[in-house]
């Protein structure tokens, strides 16, 4: 397992920055990649960045991200500090030549991660937006099947995510909790979140002085809808997913090892409709299929330990990564929408893209 | 179970008017109960009405409601026709000085409604929303832990309930399946529903003419808000509202017969906040209670037992009904509204009451 | 539904004896079947009757089995009285030359059984065991699925089915829970359920004079192993079979209505083996399939209704029915093997067959 | 949380034997320990060992045994090696004085165990079983339910294990599963496990040479009843235990981590009996509890941390540890009668408990 004899390329050097939250988790994936080598752990906490280290087997450790970006043995550097300091850190990266994944959210601000997108793509290198959710095997299995049309065209898709959580001293229950969300959306549908405006609701009935509850609404191109329900004041814990097509429709429960993803052949099949005039419209033949359902196997691989291996993979085919910056920027169109929403009692607002990238 | 022993009084008399999908259940349970003595099995369809009357035992069966209506010896009438023929027939019926239970919703309008519920208040006659899910143990016992202060102050309500449903030729998602949620919210929270806005966001993606999938957001006073997912396109069932409160939060999960109500002692305490200032308001001590989980026992009678109950105690008693007609006129205020929202584009639309009646 | 115009041939016509707990059920499902027509309702108890008839739209009743069975447009008799009746009540009819289907348990004692099977074939009459949840959509699709071949030979079978259950004043958890469990087993094994001895483990720790705990334990052919869990002192209740398989697993789990039956194609592989010698066993290559699952899409039928249309099919096809005396009387060997193995204090008892009728 | 400042007592020194499947949690959770400072790593394998230190940041390896019993700051040592070689390193351990934790099953043989407990008494040295399941918080609290006395006197416990599993090459199904079920059976109970004789069924449909599929049946004293049902052959995930009382029952459900233990104040009273006769037996007066069902908070701790404080804990106080040879011993001594009924065809085998050795 954590045998290093796959990898045929030399391996790439990586410096984790922050040794928070997320940090620990991006360090264990990095040093048990075949295809990385964990050069240091930066953190002006030096006893934070030390227990990290130490739990990976002694990795150097650093408290000056200058130091580390100065090396020119390090060729990527992976970025899990508060969103307001990636900006500042990620330009100062690209400034020296490093390939960068960055933690959700992609920046504090979309003109930010533009101004970040840009200077990537000017410099030539790639700029992650490390959305782990994507790279669990649940997700990249609803990736494939969408891609694969075993949905037929999406007509919505519904996702809640509750808990019981931390309530955030400088971000919402969107900001923290949507961008899982969103940036899931994007990833499986084919053309990625097209929303082009938003809805957003929310409600602080403990006066912390933010949304603890917030609900996300976003018609998609087709007539299809998105809704997202993040909620840090519900002691019950759902994340849950559902995505109907045409075709078939798809469960994604997150809290159900057992049967993460499953594929229903069921759902209303609206026939004679293409002859039907307007006024036809309630006389189409509508017939419903109760069809098996399927659960599809899944890998048992660790999401984090997919994407260092797609970073690496981009890196080295020297293209955008799977989840790039672009998906990045449209995941802070939207919350950059719903902020809008929400200011304006809850009418729907219009997502603005500062910068449509082309996604590769 | 079947014996009539229990009552006292005399019984009422009662005709089932409507013979579809509904009025089968209503005949049962009138006949069943130790109120009652179901009379006649009304509907235009004679067969239809047979059906339902072989049933129960060799009930009598007319095609003529004008019959009905002029036969002295019966009390009240329960009503399961389509929403629009509500207002007519329950006119008739209370003009013929017989009580009334109708079948949700209430009218096919609120101002209707209202014109219902003032005829029956001027001619003394019980007139009852048969809000049937609010006679389920479940949600009596859900009524009765709130009014007792179990929850606290309630912070947020939200409520799921999604099918792979048939898609009405006359309604919408709203009309056929929020009036279900609106009515148990209203009957559980203490002053009822008292939104004053809703946001309505639909999508028909099939292209029927109307929508199949549903959310409503509503605030609720204190800063609390409720907000409904309804959709006819899911082949995933759920039937679940949580009710978050200040100091505990409650799950109904309708389709965990083991299980259907738990409240968890879990949530967020804000502490200290009352002294701080608006600026102080981030510093506000938040703390996490992780109590214990408990599910009370329900009792197993039918909900259409209860209700039949209930509407021979309410004519017994010469009072309103627990769900009577200012109930029902509060679900159609924000049916109505929602229909309002829906034509903005989703913006919030304000919620009119034509006629606040006073609640028992 | 309701509608009598499928059937082509003329109706048969059934009275159904015992209007107990399952008499009404048998009488429904008559009434609504279009192969039958329900001619009497019979119990010593005219009341008890008469309730019954009233609620399937009036049929007739009598309080006299004689006089049921000496009407020659009477086709054919249901059971459902005590265990300890089955005999003599078969017996006349049979007499009679009624054909007869019989709850379970078949009858009180497999001799008895023995002679009733004898009977009907000396009188070409179908004797049917009522084993009602072989007819359920579920169990029909399990065995189908097996003689299909999609499981592979069977490796062995789990059965649970345990709740809080009335203690029955004249029989123990074994007799009252468990014919369920071993008709299942009978219906969906090819060959039938093939044990030669069973051991049996039971408790009665209220000390009720009877088993309320039991466990049944019977080596199946092949190496395979058949285990029954039934149990009426649980608060949880659990109604779930799995059956594993060379080729795949397949759980049932009768309380998930959304997903009853899951087949698992994952499961233990055992290679090379056959050319292996007894002391290469431990070398044999193991290895694991962790394939998809799938839940087949299953039938809403009702299962009495489908136990009636085989009634009437074998009866005019003049064969077996699907569960024939045959099939009961080894439901009863097995019972009574288990009675003798808890008489040895849970030493494996041999399974003595009376009368190995063949299955058609 | 991984701050040492807790503990006042000087730490005490361990080092933990084997670096296979086990080692490493022990040697992260005596890392992170407050009671404990991880002094060496030894495994015949020295790459194998030093994965394990680099893990825990750095802690020194050994190949040799002898070296580490030999090192006179070391006061214990934590024994992950396989059974077969428990005897000889626990033997040797003691020798050198120092105390003793041991994986499970505690020994290959009761013989041998009871060797073990009898130097460890003799030397004043701490011997446990590292019986972790038993310092998992659901497994601590049912302990503490059942002294308290909430669930009354225990009637039956029921255990499921079964999980696909790798099929062990030196063990069978029942020594690599039942000693979890074995030794949480004999935690919880009042007064350990007091079965006196064991009936054990096995199944090897797949003709590997030993069983892969096991039940195991106790009497216990009262007329209780336990049951065991281990599986490595199943494809679907259970770890549940039921355990009913006079007064309640408790399920335990290990894969439902929002509500791993529930208990149910639903049962079955039996009232009237003291007064009755045998004869009387069947008329007791039975009724049925239906009342509310609790599920504790529990705590989040690791079971292992929970473990070493123990470990710690018992070798400060100079007592017994809670999970002590003479449980090691009697989870064994069922074993050895599992094995013996195996071999004689499934018949009741009694067990010999060889040093009874008393529970602190």
């Amino acid at each position: 397992m954590n045998e290093k004899t796959i990898s045929v390329s030399p391996r790439l050097r990586v410096g984790v920055v922050g040794a928070g939250y997320w940090g620990p988790n991006l360090a264990r994936n990095f040093a048990a990649s075949p295809d990385w080598d964990l050069a240091v752990i930066c953190d002006l906490d030096a006893d934070r960045a030390q227990r990290v280290a130490d739990r990976v087997g002694g990795v150097p450790i650093s408290q000056s991200l200058d130091e580390v970006l100065a090396d020119p043995a390090i060729d990527a550097v992976a970025i899990a500090t508060p969103a307001r300091t990636h900006h500042p850190i990620v330009m100062a990266a690209l400034a020296a030549g490093k390939h960068v994944t960055v933690e959700k959210p992609f920046a504090d601000e979309q003109r930010r991660g533009a101004e970040m997108v840009d200077t990537a793509r000017a410099n030539g290198l790639v700029l992650m937006a490390d959305h782990t959710y994507c790279y669990t095997p649940a997700v990249l299995k609803i990736r494939e099947l969408i891609a694969a049309g075993d949905l037929g065209d999406i007509l919505f898709v519904d996702s809640v995510r509750i808990n019981l959580g931390l309530i955030q001293p400088d971000v919402d229950v969107f900001w923290d909790l949507a961008p899982h969300d969103l940036s899931i959306i994007d990833f499986v549908l084919p053309g990625g979140i097209d929303a082009t405006s938003v809805a957003a609701h929310g409600a602080d009935p403990l006066g912390t002085g933010k949304s603890c509850i917030g609900y996300l609404t976003m018609p998609l191109s087709g007539g299809a809808i998105a809704h997202i329900h993040v909620n840090w004041l519900s002691p019950t814990k759902i994340r849950q997913m559902v995505i109907g097509g045409t075709k078939r429709t798809l469960v994604w429960d997150d809290l159900n090892p057992q049967q993460r993803v499953s594929v229903y052949d069921r759902g209303v099949d609206l026939a004679g409709q293409s002859q039907a005039t307007a006024s036809d419209v309630h006389a189409a033949r509508i017939s419903y299929r109760l069809g098996d359902t399927w659960a599809p196997a899944l890998a048992e691989t660790e999401a984090l330990s997919n994407m260092t291996a797609e970073f690496a993979s981009a890196i080295r085919e020297k293209r955008q990564a799977r989840t790039d910056g672009a998906s990045g920027l449209r995941v802070l169109s939207i919350l950059e929408a719903a902020k809008g929403s929400l200011g304006a009692g809850g009418a729907p607002y219009p997502v603005e893209i500062l910068e449509r990238v082309e996604q590769s």
